[in-house]
């Protein structure tokens, strides 16, 4: 199974919510991959596995960040795969701030964001995206649209 | 060519700013329709168009709107491709009532939000997200992207 | 007794809250079901509901949801009869996000919104509006009025 | 044509904004009359309004308020009849103020809060509620609700 | 000693707060009542409470009030005794419902606003404002202030 | 006609705003004076103005301030005199920077907060502390809020 | 080792955050010294303090302060030396009382304003500032940053 | 005279604002380049004037970002000189958005975050700063200081 979605955070004390993700992408066969890289505490790390990440044969990036979630915009700047960002909430301004930070990118340089916490959702929206050249996997996410509307609780 | 992406909007009024999508999306060479209608107003016009989108051969829905912005989540809620949230500013609240409710969707139907008004954004996410599929379109977008880096305004 | 009152919410989680709804409406003596169904996951459930609700004799819509809380709205763009929202808060952005969700609703499709938690008004709020049409119960409002005046805890 | 709705406001700068629920009303043949009060500056007048207002024949009003607005919750106070809530926007805190001062009811005293600026749906909010107790209301309400789904602008 | 200070709040929940005002008082030998009565559950309590206290010998109110907080301006709509407003913080929002149901009050009619749950000021405001016609309170509040900057721990 | 009031404000911008307080002191023969210091720029002015506003006969200070508005609270520091803030709005914000700093005082230092921009209700509150203790103002009070009730617009 | 950073605080409360910036200094070779004294309880002693601070051999003074946190602005109105302000959270407005009493500095005063809680990263940045004279210090710097991005937690 | 402050902005239309912290620079004699770059669009100019700074003679970056404002916080990652971030308003969120990226940096990487549009400011930090090196700067200071007190407008 390839690795086609990369699951970033800033901290490992976001490991508990990011490896939501990782579920999520298992129930649809989607083969990822988790890494801790601080955007800002480890800068070149960050750039060399986005500048690296579509010649590895990623095809998605999720990245989840608190405070000034710098992470998926500095990930989106260097690479040209969509990249989703989970907002994270650390206690003041009621988690406002990585959603402003994530969410408010300037003209060119999108990140696709979802909840604050909204670690699943992201990985529900990685299979989307890769749904859209993938029949099989549009078909699995039909099946499992239709599990949703009879009860299934992500 | 082929019409991959659906541009909705909520109000004609948005017309002005929803439409810079369709001129990202001309760049790129991607097909694209826009329309207007508004999940409250005409609720099965919206799930009549999100419900057989896949099936007229879109890959990706934009949705911009103001206020309690619900049309990008009532189009997810009727379709498994991904969904694009533009939130609108009408003037009260800065624009913080349509950035809600276009990104806290609950578990199991995510909504791609982009930065308020960032409608030419939404446009360069809905190419990344075809690129996944696409190796042409992936060149365009490494062009695009040293484009970019040069002073390119988009 | 007729069921007059509908009261819906987006996930079984928010029962414990909006239950205490039912609780005040038997207390004027309003017959009223109960239901979750999520707008998001579930659409059709909550198109079906709606649409049918003024004919299987319902008078009010009560609707309770957290997050981009859509469920309101929608079933406010289903039907005519009088829908109530009630914001519910999850943790992050202090529950702003429910409340402009619910209230900040576009011109012809108003959703009558309380208080962030305010089920029980919810509730207050429905029989005001049943009895403006009903002087029995509007005598039993006089009445509780004058009991919240002696210190009545609702 | 019977006085069914009254409409209030707490300054006559509102006016502009407040007649509109006028006009709604009139599109259905729901009486109306107009009043500039304030709940802070003539306190007494709200209170025998709000007092009086049932047996006059009033079955609901709707109360616009800006900055600590308080009038819709004053006459609340003073009344059974149901209360809808029009938040206006001053110019600072984003209309924040004026809707948290509106919506927050505490449990016993609902306002039926509908968007800042709201005008024209808090009336045909009033005209649901009247609608609950009088079928050929609820058939203009379905009539109105097909014009809205053909493009209506209210 | 006579009573120049009423103490009032919304909800006996929360007199574990104002009563704190009063200790303060007691401080400063400035005589106090206390009392629980809610601006939209017992209205006419409220107003007849305020219309009569400059007569009963008051000289300031301090009205504590939480959510869509109307006790401070209600009771300054009928009294032109100086108001003093407490707003306090229930769980959503953050406080800024009650803060900004206290402090935006329209032209004619002030609220004088401390701080959210800062009943202990409010307390030092009543003193401050007493002593303005009192060189006896004024002295005491001269001790006071050395006090507070050798460390003093209100 | 003695000097009671002095009204400060940070910058000389502000002013147009801040002498409106001056007109309604006026109004009820209070005598006033103003001037312009800024706490961050000119701080030993106002601590001096402070320091030396009881000696010299003022009894109360109304300041008014944008941004990190602390030209209250300092006041507030160097005198035992009541202090009232008006926060004013500079753009950004929502004028929540100015409004939080000038009421969010800590224990045993009190700002009597009015409203953003709210200079007319400050010098309204001036008079009613005033009036504490002087029988002849509170009986101009009384006349004016019977003004108020008919329609006086401050 | 000469004392070159001043740490104050507020309030004693506020110890255990604000001792950890004296860790940092420590782990740098920086000397340093720790205060409580309010800007509003004891504002002499503030002015005394940022007054004689550079006499004294203070080159950066850090102080920390929640609410409508002046002791920043006050220090920085007292000294020409850098100031570093600490927004400290307590509950109420998600601690955005206390960032913007910090940051919103008029024209003439900057206050180099750190994250909410962030009194480590105050330390950083006072070394950093002493950094701009000190090569000795830069190169301490330069191995910090190597650390920082090899996993190092602050 | 050498060139020790770095002034860059995110986009050319931040220069109206930006250049104005040069206009300050050149009154306290202290050199400065300004350029245009953005962080995501054209990240590795940005890596490459923050890596090369130090070595180049600069001693402090001024770096003024709208939006999600990453630029101030990419370039602090890059480089132990002082960054100072000037947020900048764009319309929606009343500016918080930029605040917030800006300020909420995590442990181990500050940005000084100065007043949203404080450029002038950030130049008088940088002043600050380079003067706790610099006893003739040291004396600059407390000329201008001395002026502001005077009326100085910067």
């Amino acid at each position: 199974m390839d690795t086609l979605v990369g699951i970033l955070m800033g901290s490992d004390s976001d490991m508990a919510v990011m490896e939501k993700a990782g579920g999520v992408l298992d129930r649809f066969g989607v083969g990822w991959e988790i890494e801790v890289m601080s955007a800002h505490r480890a800068p070149e790390k960050v750039t060399d596995y986005a500048g690296s990440a579509e010649d590895r044969g990623l095809r998605v990036v999720i990245a989840g960040a608190g405070l000034a979630a710098h992470l998926p915009g500095v990930v989106a700047a260097h690479t040209t795969l969509p990249v989703i960002g989970v907002p994270l909430y650390n206690g003041a301004l009621g988690g406002a701030d990585s959603l402003y930070s994530c969410v408010q990118m300037p003209p060119g340089v999108p990140v696709a964001t979802v909840a604050v916490g909204g670690a699943k959702n992201a990985a529900v929206l990685a299979v989307q995206i890769l749904a859209t050249g993938d029949e099989a996997l549009r078909a699995k996410l039909r099946d499992y649209k239709k599990e949703l509307s009879e009860g299934l609780k992500l």
